[in-house]
């Protein structure tokens, strides 16, 4: 018999068949005249019931079918009468794949902190938090593919390692595989990194801009998407050593076209993620960010505000009483600080907006606010 | 008038409108009466002609447009006389965005070689081959996230920093942020590590892979997909330093249905670059390898061959007196020194195989036979 994902278990015109189904085991209760197990495969954050009637079944058979275990049932789908699930499975079959020791395996029913899973980084995408957030990233990496992908972007790979040196060696990673104990040295005492793999120093990309203009005077349009890194020594969550970056460059496009496309992605990608991950988000809706849907909802459906640079410097210059960093006309940061957020709580942009104008002004993403976006250099 | 990219404008419902296009000139030719520029703005192989009447134009209109200059053109989309190109446009207006000095711009209207094209990688995107290349590279990129997309896989982005040492510390990058003239000692003289950037000896990934089957074991199916790092010293065409890699890992799956996905993976990537990429293929097919599309269509519609490990072993040492690396019960890499193609034209496999049977053994692609796939280990 096929084996069926549990996420596609839910449907009506599988009640009264015979499925397939294998998982681990969340839970398991019961008593000796009927078990009921809780399994989950990772194909949805939900749950699919399972229920072992005794009489049929011999404790042995169930022996190791703990939290955590692996097991592949056989059985027939029906109605659930239980509050909160539309179907479960009367087991005919049950077999333990893989046990997992109760004294020992760190996932039990009980709820865990996040820091108790950064310890447990290899067990914590079987948590229904890790595991919403992992589909959700998995979802919105395609949907970025595919928004470039429809509309003709090149995807370009630009190397990881180089020895190109842009934005100041204090903020790279350096790669060499000399003997970093007893280096070579050149007759004046240097490292001799001529005798390194690549023959002179290298790094890794703190970004894969260079590469993708030069992609974008050839294609026309370009983006890269992939890690990225900063050996910036500094633990706040704006300096992750590593990270993934989305990286566009268009040739024969303004400034107005540049906001279009980065507007657009950002509807796209939210309408795919409340789309496709309707589970996973009425999860986080309800015990991570009680705003989180309707709010992803307004920016969807809003026309993004846009505005000058000189003119966001205005507005936010009128609540520099409430800003570490005082705003004036030349810094080149407005988010950084999180300014723009509390500017515009003033309600001058209730959604994204994007600015123009500044040679070289940032806007970045605000969460709380929607969005705001960009890297935009006056051309 | 908004900008029409290249690769729509060969339909036949624009023939007789205005269009706009912006794009770089490739050559350029004609008299004092007419001139005609062939542009690309690197959306398509094809070059769109731009036809120039001197009644209209002046010399200083066109100063600079040469070779590599870039160009925005109107004018009326007309059907061509000349022959290959289905039309071209009249020029009603030409501006020079950017020019390329003719004495100094590599590349001329003349063919380039390869090695030429190495020193010039900033520009060698805007020449047919590596255009093509990089077209075709991004097409298939987008067709295996979409492949697996489709399926519910989950796509993991495991660490490309690790601390983890899996595959011998010989191959890897290693990371380091001390200096390394003088680095940091322990009391007994040893490079002290505990004062790099992580508080440890770091590495590149030279896998995905344990990620992978940690995201197996919570998720089902799972797939990695980025940059991936060796440091062989070996210049061979097997062995970069740096390259992209798909690490798919199931749970809940046996070797046939491995075998399954691989073999619809190869498929479904064939029939989209063929679907979506039909000029840069047809490029290939005349200008670099005559049988290629012949080839991919039968491998694209043919059930791939499937050989156990001891039959293919069998098979092989029929023809040990052509290998360099003699076959025998036992060896881990049948197709390393290409016994696989060779082996195969004896008839045995004329589309791709897939093997099974050996704890170890390994079937890696071979471009010549078709396909030749995979990892497996025998559970």
């Amino acid at each position: 018999m096929k084996r069926t994902k549990i996420i596609d278990i839910f449907s009506p015109e599988l009640i009264g068949t015979e499925v397939s189904v294998m998982g681990w085991v969340r839970t398991r209760r019961g008593n000796k005249h009927v078990q009921f197990l809780a399994i989950n495969d990772g194909s949805t954050i939900k749950n699919l019931q399972v229920v072992i009637d005794m009489a049929k079944f011999t404790d042995d058979d169930l022996r190791g079918v703990t939290t955590g275990s692996s097991v592949h049932v056989t059985g027939r789908l029906v109605e659930s009468m239980g509050k909160g699930q539309t179907c479960e499975v009367q087991a005919e079959t049950l077999k333990l794949f893989g046990t997992a020791d109760p004294e020992t395996y760190p996932l039990q029913k009980k709820g865990h902190t996040l820091e108790f899973l950064r310890e447990k980084a290899h067990l914590r995408p079987r948590t229904n938090t890790f595991g919403a957030i992992l589909r959700v990233r998995s979802t919105l990496a395609f949907a970025i593919h595919k928004f470039f992908n429809d509309r003709g972007f090149v995807y370009a790979h630009p190397p990881i390692i180089t020895c190109s040196d842009c934005e100041g060696a204090g903020e790279m990673f350096h790669l060499t595989n000399l003997n970093i104990a007893e280096p070579p040295r050149t007759q004046e005492g240097e490292v001799d990194y001529s005798q390194d793999f690549f023959g002179k120093r290298a790094n890794l990309t703190v970004s894969g801009q260079l590469n993708a203009e030069n992609f974008a005077m050839a294609f026309g349009d370009v983006y890269t998407f992939g890690p990225t890194f900063r050996a910036e020594n500094s633990n706040t969550q704006r300096h992750a050593a590593e990270f993934w970056m989305i990286e566009p460059e268009m040739a024969f496009c303004d400034l107005a076209g540049d906001m279009d496309v980065a507007e657009a992605m950002i509807k796209h990608i939210i309408r795919t993620v409340v789309e496709k991950c309707p589970q996973e988000m009425a999860f986080f809706n309800s015990f991570v960010d009680k705003g989180l849907m309707e709010r992803l909802e307004h920016v969807a459906s809003s026309d993004f505000g846009r505005v000058s640079y000189t003119e966001a410097v205005e507005l936010l210059k009128k609540n520099n009483d409430k800003f570490d960093y005082k705003v004036e006309w030349g810094c080149d940061r407005l988010s950084g600080t999180g300014q723009l957020h509390r500017g515009n709580q003033n309600g001058h942009f209730d959604c994204g907006a994007s600015g123009t104008g500044n040679p070289a002004a940032r806007f970045y993403p605000c969460q709380q606010s929607g969005c705001l976006y960009g890297d935009h250099q006056q051309q």
